[in-house]
C-alpha cells in the first residue's frame, strides 16, 4: 500500500515533469513565431527537438511503463482519485501507442514529417503537387502502418481519430456527415441562387491597425479573457498556446484593409484561451491541464466566435464601440447591414476563408479523401483530380490549380490523418452547447446584447473548462448537454440563421 | 582508440544537450522579465527550476564523472582538439566543484537564496539590515564552508573568485585595488574640489520613449549589433541574453525625462551582445559558446560603453544625429558640452548610478568586505558600520540609511560572493585592450568620428568574441594585448580623462 502510494507520486510528479518540457517548448515555439530573430532559428529548433525528445523519453520509459501497469491494476486503480485515474488512463493510452512503434521507425517518420513541411510549402508556392507527392506517399504509407500497429476496429482510420478524439469513429462521422451532406449541400445552393449579395463594401477600408488592436483587446477582455494570465501578440498564423493556466497568450494577424480577419480570429482564439485559462488549479502543472480532446477545444473557440461573436445580439451591443474606435469609417453602418456583411456565405476553395456555412463541407471533404486514402481505395497521385470533382460536386466550385486545391492545408505535410474532423465536430459540438446554454439561461441573447458574459463563461467553466483533460472526450457532450451528439442542433442553426439572412422559405 | 572517440562524441552531445537546456532556461527568464503575464509566474518558475535540475544532473551524473575521468587522462587529452580540451576543462572545473557539496546542502543552499532574494527586496524597501541579516548570515556561512571543500590556497575568498573569474586570486587584487586605491581617491576629491560643475540639465527633459527607442536601435545597429540575430525589449533591469549566437537579446529600461540612462545602458549591452554574436560556428550549441569569464565580458560591455560610446570623437559623429532625432530639443547644444555633460563625476552613493570615475571605488568597497567577511575577520552584524565607514573614506558620503548603503545590491541575496571584482576588473581590461587597439588601429579615434566600428569590431572578434569560452581567462589579457594586466591603463585613462575635463594640472 505505502509502495503503491509511492509510485502513485512519482508517477504524478512525472506527469509535471513532461507538462514541465511542455511548456517550455510551448514557449520556444510562440517566440519562434512572435519575433525570434531568424538567425538563432537552426539552433533554437535543436533546442526544441531535445527538449521534446527528453519529454518523449519519460513517456515511453520502462519506469513510466512498470508504474501505469502497477497503477492500473484494477484494485490499485478503483483507489486512485478521478484525476489520478485520468491521468493513468491518458498516459496510458500514450505510452501503449507509443510503444507499439519501433524506434528507428518513429524516428524516421519524425524526420520525414520535418523534410515534408517545406517540401510541401515549396509545392504550395509553385502549384506543383508531382513535387510534394512522393513525400505525401510515404507518410500516407506511415499513417497506414501505424493504424496496423496500433490497432482499430471496423476501419483503419479510427486508429487516427484516436489522437485527436478518442473514441470517435468512421461509423458515427459517416453518419454525422451524411446528415451534413444532405441537408448543407442543398442549402449552400439555395443560399448561392437567392440573387441576395450583402453590401460587404465598408469592411473593405484601411483600418489602423493599432486601433484594430484596441479593438481586440476591448472584445477580448469584455468577454473575460484576463490579460494578468495572457498576452496578444502577432504572427502570420493566428493561435492560441496554453502554457500554463496562468498563461495563455493568444495572437492575431492585423489585415490592413479589412476589419473582421484579424476581429473573429482574435475571438476564435480569445475562445481556446478562455478554456485553458479556466482549467481548475489542481490540475494545473500536470498533463491534465489542458483541453479535453481537439474537437471539444475548438467546440470553444467556435462557440466564441460563431455563437456569439459573429450573432445579432453581440453586434446590438458593440458596433456602437467599433464605430467609436474607427471614427468616420463606419458611422452610416446599420447593425443589420453589419451583421449581414460578416456573415456573407459563398462557396469558396480556400477552407480558412470558408464563411460558417460552408466551412463544414470542406471538412467533409478532406474527411472523406482521408478516410479512403487509409483504407487504401484510392491512391495519392490521384489526388488532385479527386479533390477538385469533390470541390465541383459540393460546392459548385473548382479550383485552378492544386495551390487553390489540394494543396492548400498544412496539415498533411505533417502526418495529421484524422485531425480535420475534428473541425467540424468542433461546430456541432458548439451548436448542441448553445441550445444547453439556452435552456439554462433563456435571456442569453439579451446576457449579450448587454455584454454580460460572466454568466455564460461561468456556465461553461463549470461543465467544462475546469475540468481541463480529466474529462473524457467520449462522455464529454452527454455530461455537458444531457444527451449524445446530434448534428441537427448544426444543421437547424444553419438553416435558421442563414434562411433568415438569405430570406428562403 | 575506437572507444575514446565513441566517448568524446558522447561528451560533446551531452555538452551540446546542457547547452539546450540552458537556452530553454533563458528564454524563459527572458519571458518572464519581458512580458510573462504575471498569474502564470508560480507555475513558469516551477520549469525553470526544472529544466535547471535537470541541466544540472547531467553536469554531476556518475556519467559524467567516468567520461571525463577518460578524456583527462593525458595521452587521451593530447590528442584532443583545443576545443575538445577546452570541454573537458571548465566541465571538469563544474563537475569537481558541484560533486564536491553534499546534495542536502546544496539543496537548503539553492532554497536558502530563493528565499533571501525577496527577503532582502523587503528589507531594502524598508531600510531594514535586521531582518535581511539572519538570512545574509547563513548565506556566508555557506560560502565559507563551500570554500573549504572546494579548496585554495592563500585565501578562501579564491575559491569562491574562481567561480566568475578562474585563476584571479586575493593577492592579484589586493595589489590591483591597491593601485586603485592609491591614485584614484585623491583623484575623485581633486575633481570634487576642481570647482568645475558641467551643465547636465539639457539631459533632463521629457525625452519620448519611442524616439529614444528608435535612437538606440539606430546607434547600436551603427556598432555592429546584427538585428537578425537579436531584438530590444524593455525591462526593469537591463539585460543582455545569449541564447545561441544566433540570438542574443538586449534589453534597456526609457526614463521620460532622462536622455543617456537608457542609451549608455543600451550601449553596454549591445557590448555584452557583441561578444555572443560573434561566437564562431564551430563552437555554437556547445557549453563554450559563452564568454570566458565574468571579468571578460564586462570589458566587453564597458569598451564599448565607456571607450566608445562616451568618447569625444563618438560625439563628433552623433550628436547632430541625435539633435535630428530629438528637434528643438538640443540644437543649442555643443559637442564639447554633451562631452562634459555625459562624464560629469560626482561621488555618489548608488553604484549602478555611479560615474565611470568613482564606480571602481564602488566595487573596492565590496571587495574588502567580502574578502574579510569570507575569512572570517569581520562579522555580518556589522556590516552596516563598515559600509558607511568606507564609504565615508573613500568616497566623502555617508548613506543616511541602510537602504541606499549596505543593501543596495542584490549579489549578496543570491550568493554571489567573488562577483563584484569581476566589474573593476572588466574596466581593467577594458582600457588595456583599447590601448592595444590603438597601436594596431592608431587611427582609432578617427575611425570612430567617422562611425567606422567594423574594423574595431574585427580585431574584437579575431581576438576575442569567435573564441567564446574556448579561450582561458587565466591567460586571455597576455593573450589579446601581449601583457600581464597592468592596471596603470586603466588609471592613466582616468586622469587624462578626467584631468582634461575638470582642468586638474
Amino acid at each position: 500500500m505505502s509502495n503503491t502510494n509511492e509510485i502513485k507520486t512519482r508517477f504524478m510528479e512525472r506527469l509535471r515533469t513532461i507538462k514541465s518540457y511542455g511548456e517550455a517548448v510551448g514557449l520556444l515555439l510562440w517566440d519562434l513565431r512572435t519575433g525570434a530573430p531568424k538567425k538563432g532559428v537552426a539552433q533554437r529548433s535543436k533546442t526544441v527537438g531535445l527538449l521534446h525528445t527528453e519529454a518523449h523519453k519519460l513517456t515511453v520509459s520502462d519506469e513510466m511503463g512498470k508504474m501505469l501497469e502497477a497503477l492500473a491494476q484494477p484494485d490499485v486503480f478503483t483507489g486512485l482519485s478521478e484525476i489520478e485515474q485520468r491521468a493513468v488512463e491518458t498516459m496510458k493510452l500514450q505510452y501503449d501507442r507509443s510503444r507499439k512503434i519501433p524506434t528507428d521507425q518513429f524516428q524516421a517518420y519524425v524526420t520525414l514529417t520535418a523534410e515534408a513541411e517545406s517540401v510541401w510549402e515549396e509545392a504550395k508556392r509553385n502549384a506543383d503537387f508531382k513535387a510534394f507527392q512522393p513525400y505525401l506517399e510515404k507518410i500516407v504509407d506511415y499513417n497506414r502502418k501505424f493504424a496496423e500497429l496500433w490497432g482499430y476496429e471496423d476501419h483503419p482510420y479510427n486508429a487516427l481519430l484516436e489522437d485527436y478524439e478518442p473514441g470517435l469513429t468512421v461509423r458515427q462521422l459517416d453518419e454525422w456527415f451524411g446528415q451534413v451532406k444532405d441537408q448543407l449541400v442543398p442549402l449552400v445552393a439555395q443560399v448561392k441562387d437567392s440573387g441576395i449579395k450583402p453590401d460587404t463594401s465598408f469592411l473593405n477600408q484601411p483600418f489602423d491597425k493599432e486601433k484594430q488592436l484596441a479593438f481586440n483587446r476591448y472584445i477580448v477582455q469584455e468577454l473575460g479573457y484576463d490579460f494578468n494570465a495572457g498576452r496578444i501578440d502577432e504572427t502570420e498564423h493566428p493561435f492560441a498556446i496554453g502554457l500554463n493556466p496562468g498563461d495563455v497568450r493568444i495572437t492575431t494577424r492585423f489585415k490592413p484593409d479589412e476589419l473582421t480577419f484579424a476581429l473573429f480570429s482574435t475571438i476564435h482564439e480569445c475562445g481556446h484561451a478562455l478554456y485553458e485559462q479556466n482549467i481548475a488549479e489542481e490540475i494545473a502543472g500536470t498533463t491534465l491541464a489542458q483541453g479535453a480532446s481537439y474537437g471539444i477545444h475548438e467546440s470553444q473557440s467556435r462557440f466564441w466566435e460563431i455563437f456569439i461573436g459573429m450573432s445579432r445580439p453581440f453586434w446590438n451591443r458593440y458596433l456602437p464601440e467599433l464605430q467609436k474606435h474607427f471614427p468616420g469609417q463606419l458611422d452610416e453602418v446599420t447593425v443589420d447591414q453589419f451583421y449581414r456583411a460578416i456573415n456573407k456565405s459563398e462557396p469558396s476553395l480556400i477552407r480558412i476563408e470558408a464563411d460558417e456555412l460552408t466551412y463544414n463541407l470542406h471538412i467533409m471533404i478532406r474527411y472523406e479523401i482521408e478516410k479512403q486514402l487509409i483504407a487504401g481505395q484510392i491512391e495519392v497521385k490521384d489526388l488532385p483530380e479527386i479533390w477538385n470533382a469533390k470541390y465541383e460536386e459540393y460546392l459548385g466550385l473548382r479550383p485552378q490549380h492544386d495551390g487553390e486545391g489540394v494543396l492548400q492545408d498544412v496539415h498533411w505535410s505533417g502526418g495529421s490523418f484524422g485531425y480535420f474532423p475534428s473541425y467540424s465536430l468542433g461546430n456541432m459540438y458548439a451548436a448542441q452547447i448553445t441550445a444547453a446554454i439556452r435552456r439554462d439561461l433563456p435571456n442569453l441573447d439579451e446576457l449579450v446584447e448587454q455584454g454580460e458574459f460572466a454568466p455564460i463563461k461561468n456556465w461553461l467553466t463549470e461543465r467544462i473548462y475546469r475540468h481541463g483533460a480529466v474529462m473524457k472526450p467520449e462522455r464529454f457532450i452527454v455530461q455537458v448537454t444531457g444527451e449524445e451528439l446530434n448534428v441537427q442542433y448544426l444543421l437547424d442553426h444553419l438553416k435558421t440563421k442563414f434562411g433568415e439572412l438569405y430570406e428562403l422559405e
